[in-house]
């Protein structure tokens, strides 16, 4: 088996933006490749050809040590993305070594497919994607995941950007009602450069799933996030 | 005993801005009275004298129904705020029949007081001030209250103006290296109506919180967070 993770991105220390951790100060690995082709994905890169020549194989210890040199002793949280990294078998590897020096980690991945060492992860984000991304869920793949995690270390996070999608992330909490929920608002304007623009934009979106949300008897478990990073940084990249 | 409580707001159901469950949608119960005098309290009217014509001494009954009258079937979740609501006995009533009709209970205090139904709280926010509010931590009581209570229902929370004020928020988390711990920017300017300028500016502030959290190797296990609520809805009351 390959020891070896393909990785795009090592950054940080930053805070995570989104999500079950949400601020936490964490520091990134992003994995390429990805099972999945959402229209409106903000990591295309990852998986689209355009960046292939930045991906670098790299053992669990090669990471660690880049992980060091970035982040010195300012660190004790790892958080992996892609992509999807529960496409790599060599994900368990990182996941021990951050775990040995006492790294918490946290992971994100769309649910469509099963490792073990998810059981490992201590912030464990499956974020199915509703219709706009134009992707279909498997259902039983998640039920099947859901079944074998512990609820207090796993969260379910929908993006939306529109009302069919918010339907989709209401049958989602109901299928799963015990599973920490989040709704986020979608970024549709992935391109822009102009972060003070796409700040007011965003802040118009989530006013109004804040507003969606808030009216459904059917959310009220319910946590609506913005993903903060796009907020103070735009749509810049390794930040 | 008075089994009435000092109301002077109720509204809801929107998200919880900041904190443990920021973005959790929720009902806010405002009680009125606060043993400090932070000098940039965001609720001064809860105190000042200001407001006193509009405190109303209800029964948990009466906030109950009024709770389900402004929020319906849309909310399983009960923020009690203040002021400082642990100055109150009678907060045990309330909690007791939020529960009893399956609601959650978030509870903010800074700490200076203990009171018996803290056990019952489900999400805790121990907030002490830093010496920007120009008030004196009790930390003795603190670690008594902290001592009492599981590590899984509270989280520290920390307002932060300026460096002094971060020195103190690294001295408190060192402290209690197990509580979970959250940093927040401090709005200093609560008198403005213009949302976009205060928006802008507390980005600016709040890139700067961020940028010192992640340089220090003492504030690793860290949570750096907005008050989304004053970025959406301003200074306004009641949202
Ligand atoms: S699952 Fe994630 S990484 Fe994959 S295409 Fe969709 S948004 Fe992009
Ligand atoms: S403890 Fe809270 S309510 Fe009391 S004066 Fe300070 S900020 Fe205001």
């Amino acid at each position: 088996m390959n020891k070896k993770i393909p990785v795009l991105e090592i950054f940080g220390p930053t805070i995570q933006g989104e999500g079950m951790v949400i601020g936490q100060k964490t520091m990134f690995v992003r994995t390429s490749g990805c099972d999945y082709r959402c229209v409106w994905c903000d990591s295309a890169f990852t998986w689209d050809g355009s960046a292939k020549d930045d991906i670098r194989m790299l053992t669990a210890e090669q990471i660690w040590s880049e992980l060091l040199e970035l982040g010195g002793n300012s660190f004790k949280h790892v958080t992996i993305s892609g992509g999807n990294p529960a496409l790599l078998q060599s994900i368990s590897y990182l996941v021990e070594l951050l775990h040995d020096n006492g790294v918490k980690v946290a992971l994100e991945t769309q649910g469509s497919k099963w490792k073990d060492w998810m059981k490992a992860i201590d912030d464990l984000t499956l974020s199915p994607k509703p219709p706009s991304s134009t992707m279909k869920t498997d259902f039983a793949m998640l039920d099947s995941i859901i079944s074998k995690l512990e609820m207090n270390k796993i969260s379910l996070k929908v993006v939306v950007f529109n009302d069919e999608d918010l339907l989709y992330a209401k049958k989602v909490h109901q299928r799963y009602p015990n599973v920490p929920f989040f709704v986020q608002v979608g970024n549709d304007d992935i391109e822009t450069t102009s972060t003070a623009d796409l700040r007011e934009h965003l802040f118009v979106k989530y006013e109004w799933l804040i507003e969606k949300v808030m009216k459904d008897e059917e959310m009220n478990f319910v946590r609506v996030l913005p993903q903060l990073h796009t907020y103070i940084w735009g749509n810049k990249r390794g930040v």
